[in-house]
């Protein structure tokens, strides 16, 4: 089959269509000849050889999201047939013509999307759930700060929190990426190249602080997102573009009664992230058959153009996915 | 009545007794004259002029627990009728002969204790209860790192934890202090003035880490106590002996996707004391009275020398609570 491979760690120019030998599925497991992948930060990082795949991925071909067509089912496999749609999370290896995943990680991909569009969901809303649902426990009229709003996970939180009766207050560098979200539910921007963020949160909410922060950016984040809390709120870090390493208030920490949970979800074991897919499911499906929520695509690429959508991921010149397909 | 006091913000000596006017109690409320109280952390910063007491407790009498019996109870009052016995939290003022409380707040005292004992037992056990439950949720067969092991909730946690069938690594700067726990049920204890803990702690669990830390420290505490969890550990920081503030690793918060929670009992709202007691004598009441679990006292002296007994908890003298009683 033909594959984007890392043919050594470097810049996106590392990127280039290979021929590979395909993935053969074993018991439980089906094989999806994949229609499209997107861009992911962790791709980024893997293809400079930051970020290594996890045991049984390959190594040398990135993609960690994929959407596509059953080709074949192997024994034991109730859930699907073949020509079925589907989309899921996958450990790696997404940029290629087939995956083989486990039949309870895919989920169905509903009937009014693309296989693009498709393709854009799994990473971000997965990511944005899990987050939100799962360890922030967000309930609902609780607003939350979503940093890097216009990114996938960004994006997808904030269809996300609206359709659950929350609110959202988005952080991006670039005004007109707020302005474009604002047609999507965005009620509060903020501008960080121009503002700091925690006194406009404390603006905004009469100082009462939010109860919730999405933190896709890490580093120097973690004062203002403490000073933009309401006691017992809770900070979910999902990314770390600023820094791996700051200062903490623990004195912050204790008198608020903040919690701060980390998550990645790359490292899960199967059983957990077909937990994690099930309970996405349970509480979307409907939002995702009715458009309730649905794909944020920046722009779809060719797959031989993997290298190009590396480079615009990695400008943040995007609003939402960059989408590669075959 | 008469109640310690202090007279300005100061060392152990600006504590007095001195004849102040009595608490009355209101709808719903308790008058209990108390027996014996404790000594706790935020009443030497209280004394020092570092931690104002919340409103509608007296600035100027410390104490945060009280054993008592009840003297008087107003309208509405169902739960209780003069002359039992009970013991409670407060927001502060129990180095007194009287406290009001409202009636859900105070605990029925296990017929085997004496209110001296009693006494020992609120602060230090509803805190290390609601850290490893409400917040750690610690599930049987999981190992909790405890530092400062020989203190209040220290050795108040050890019980807990393993009355609830989980286990325990205790630090402390005093290897006598931990030879005394482990006729107690520590089954490890590491002495942090000879050893780094987080070696020790992945010595002891073979690498694996710990699910739970509970700390009392703070400060520089939180590099070790990342580099001792486990996967999906959690952190409980309960006091901040060690320093406010300090540098943290946000890759290995991500990457073990660890959770960070700080919390503290004093400036809970009314409704939020009230479920906390319910929670903690739903699930240890029949501990209590079985004497599964109980007061660890290092000593008890008279409500006149607060002075030598805030001296003796400043220099870390003692293994569990130093009660004051009338």
């Amino acid at each position: 089959m033909r594959a984007v491979t890392i043919t050594k760690p470097g810049g996106p120019e590392v990127l280039e269509v290979s021929e590979v030998v395909a993935p053969i599925a074993g018991a439980q497991e089906i094989l999806v000849r994949v229609k499209a992948s997107a861009v992911n930060r962790a791709d980024l990082l893997q293809r400079r050889g930051q970020y290594p795949a996890p045991p049984g991925y390959p190594q040398d071909i990135p993609g960690l999201e994929y959407a596509g067509v059953v080709e074949q089912v192997d024994t034991g496999v109730t859930r699907w047939q073949p020509n079925d749609r589907v989309m899921g999370l996958i450990g790696g290896g997404a940029y290629a013509e087939y995956v083989v995943v486990h039949e309870a990680e895919a989920m169905r991909v509903p009937a009014a999307w693309s296989l693009e569009e498709a393709a854009a969901v799994p990473e971000a809303f997965l990511t944005a759930h899990d987050a939100l649902f799962t360890r922030m426990q967000l309930a609902a009229g609780e607003t939350v700060l979503v940093h890097a709003i216009a990114s996938g996970v960004g994006t997808a939180a904030l269809q996300l929190v609206r359709a659950a009766g929350g609110h959202v207050i988005g952080t991006s560098r670039s005004s007109w990426k707020l302005e474009q979200l604002a047609s999507q539910g965005l009620e509060f921007g903020i501008d960080v190249s121009k503002n700091d963020f925690a006194d406009q949160v404390l603006r905004i909410t009469n100082g009462a602080g939010v109860q919730g922060v999405l933190d896709l950016v890490g580093g120097d984040y973690l004062a203002g997102n403490l000073k933009s809390l309401a006691t017992l709120g809770r900070i979910i870090l999902v990314g770390l573009t600023a820094g791996r390493s700051t200062q903490i208030d623990l004195n912050a920490v204790l008198r608020k009664r903040v919690t701060i949970t980390g998550t990645v979800m790359r490292t899960r074991s199967l059983a957990e992230k077909i937990a994690t897919v099930r309970a996405f499911e349970a509480d979307t499906r409907e939002w995702m058959e009715s458009g309730r929520i649905g794909p944020v695509i920046d722009r779809a690429l060719p797959m031989d153009q993997a290298a190009a959508a590396h480079q615009l991921v990695e400008e943040n010149a995007n609003t939402g996915k960059v989408v590669l397909s075959w």
